[in-house]
């Protein structure tokens, strides 16, 4: 059975369908979305998830009458580029897409992006779906709009807000995901119970593991996605263009961020850097009382239950200060911290003493 | 004395501000807008534009206290590239373009439609201002937030919808457009007129001339922008994704647009070839009873006036009839024509007799 979250704007609404074998029922679930049954259809996907995935989807989504073509493209971050985009609209031309035919997107974020602002961007804006096949897609890229490309001065620079016509989250997916790509997926979900969620803390301490999708019930998983996508959706709902609720989803990705740049972005994940991040940002809670050292260790023990890395690596004080200020997380020269100060809340601040940093920096960096 | 006229949209309004000198006092027009004063801004304009108008307007911006940039790109059809995309994107990540910061776009269709495409586009969407040059770009281009790429398969295949935060229409900079561009812009403003504003074609038809802008009093051509502008602005109100009734500004399009296409888009200016779609379709609509020989006889007499075409070009006749059969405008098939009833009255048609077609073309050929 598939359950389903509705996500609510001010111009459009759409559901986030989670289910098992979701994939086998994406055919109904255009047609219950009012997609015509001779819809052409754009699947744009990459090697890893076509041949387990993509080309069942093809055949079953044929079976349902659409007219299908899919178009591989390759997932890495190096990936994001305007050329992948023209490939996909070289592709959309090919396949005569109108305007009211569909994109959908099969895998993970850089899919995802690559996809939707494909979508966002042929024909003034064209249908996008959504199915993540990676656990950070799921909780993340795949829910809210946003969709980038890099630029060869930043990552991301270069996108728009093009909101999904349906996201579908199939469990089943994830058990061809490396687990080192499931567990940085499960720091994004530690950060959404800190920030918003105290049942899904909850669901996640009762957990055994965390650590890989084996070791976790289907059903304990579908909780934990369920609750997960409704935290992020709560808060795309109430900010839908990241005026200033949606900075909170920044929880962890201050130092995090940091991390990922000193390390050349080829020795953590995306997540593992938000795990050393959230660690970061409830010592420098609880060294502002905002926080308990007993919330702090229950913070740790989900992301040691997740497997993620709990050391801050060695890295230079003063490169660290000076990433910091060249975060784009800074407002007129002030670094902003997330911190948490309860079960399911957060402050932003951004009057963080410096030498509070330093102090924790020459702490952590020394364990 | 600037006038106002307001498109007001579901999520955000802007103002459309006409008036001479206006380019002068855009600074004051920014700070109303609560555009901070120490606002980063890049100037995306044209060489023929940047002499007479660009360097005077960035001196301006200065003198108020914004930091602005310019970048110059050619501004001909061949320069819709993803290419020119690029350059704008790369100025603006020199320039530090922030998610408050603005674009402006001071020249033609072109360069509205690129400088408007890069800020759609840049940090998921940053402020745009136009400030149209030509005629065309005045009436059309400027207002109602489509932006648009060429894609090798095709005219304005990417693209988006993304609303000006102001347009500041200045009839003065008209002085340096040239002539026949004048008269291009001439066309689309008597469709506007033929569509829907009877005061429109009331001005029209009172002006001595249409075909230069030294030739037209300064106030009678400021109404006529005017009464344009506030037709063009209350079609976007009532459909601003051109969902339907944004459909009715493509009179004179479908014959217009076999006209450039077979003349390989080098004989004829985009407005000359619309005004020769309009005559086309004036005589279907006389054919079908729907408008009458005095109407047409009257259209015909403004884009005269105008110095527009008037005699429809030799063509072979399979090849328009095969090109309307590929045209953009074509639904399930059918050719679907916009064609006037009466004062500012049009409907749509998608059931014009293929052989009604033929005979028009027979006779008109013939002339």
């Amino acid at each position: 059975m598939l359950q389903t979250i509705n996500l609510g704007l001010k111009t459009n609404s759409y559901c986030i369908a989670i289910g098992d074998r979701g994939i086998s029922r994406l055919g109904e679930l255009l047609i219950a979305e009012k997609f015509k049954k001779d819809l052409k259809i754009l699947l744009v996907t990459n090697p890893e998830v076509f041949l387990p995935y993509g080309e069942e989807v093809v055949k079953h989504l044929q079976s349902k009458g659409f007219q299908v073509r899919s178009l591989i493209i390759e997932a890495g971050e190096e990936s994001k580029t305007q050329e992948t985009i023209q490939r996909i609209h070289d592709a959309a031309f090919v396949q005569h897409l109108e305007r009211g035919s569909l994109i959908i997107a099969l895998g993970g974020g850089v899919v995802g992006d690559m996809a939707g602002f494909a979508a966002a961007t042929w024909l003034r804006g064209i249908s996008i779906v959504q199915v993540p096949t990676t656990l950070l897609a799921m909780v993340d890229a795949a829910i809210g709009g946003k969709t980038g490309v890099n630029h060869p001065g930043g990552k991301n620079l270069i996108g728009s807000f093009h909101q999904p016509s349906l996201v579908l989250i199939d469990p089943t997916t994830l058990k061809t995901l490396p687990s080192r790509e499931f567990r940085a997926g499960m720091a994004e979900i530690i950060k959404y119970g800190i920030i918003g969620s105290p049942a899904l803390l909850y669901h996640l301490e009762q957990s055994d593991s965390l650590s890989s999708q084996e070791n976790i019930p289907s059903d304990s998983l579908k909780s934990i996605l369920k609750y997960s996508v409704q935290t992020k959706a709560q808060i795309v709902m109430e900010d839908e263009r990241e005026g200033s609720l949606r900075a909170i989803l920044n929880y962890g990705h201050t130092l995090g961020h940091v991390v990922e740049t000193l390390t050349n972005y080829n020795t953590y994940l995306h997540g593992e850097a938000v795990a050393l991040g959230m660690i970061a940002a409830g010592e420098i809670a609880c060294m502002l009382n905002l926080w308990t050292q007993d919330m702090q260790s229950r913070q740790k023990k989900l992301i040691e239950k997740a497997g993620l890395p709990l050391v801050w690596p060695k890295l230079p004080l003063n490169s660290v200060l000076s990433c910091l200020q060249g975060d784009k997380k800074v407002q007129e020269g002030k670094v902003r911290f997330v911190l948490p100060t309860g079960l399911g809340k957060v402050v932003i601040k951004n009057d963080v003493p410096k030498e509070m940093i330093t102090h924790l920096l020459n702490r952590i960096s020394g364990e």
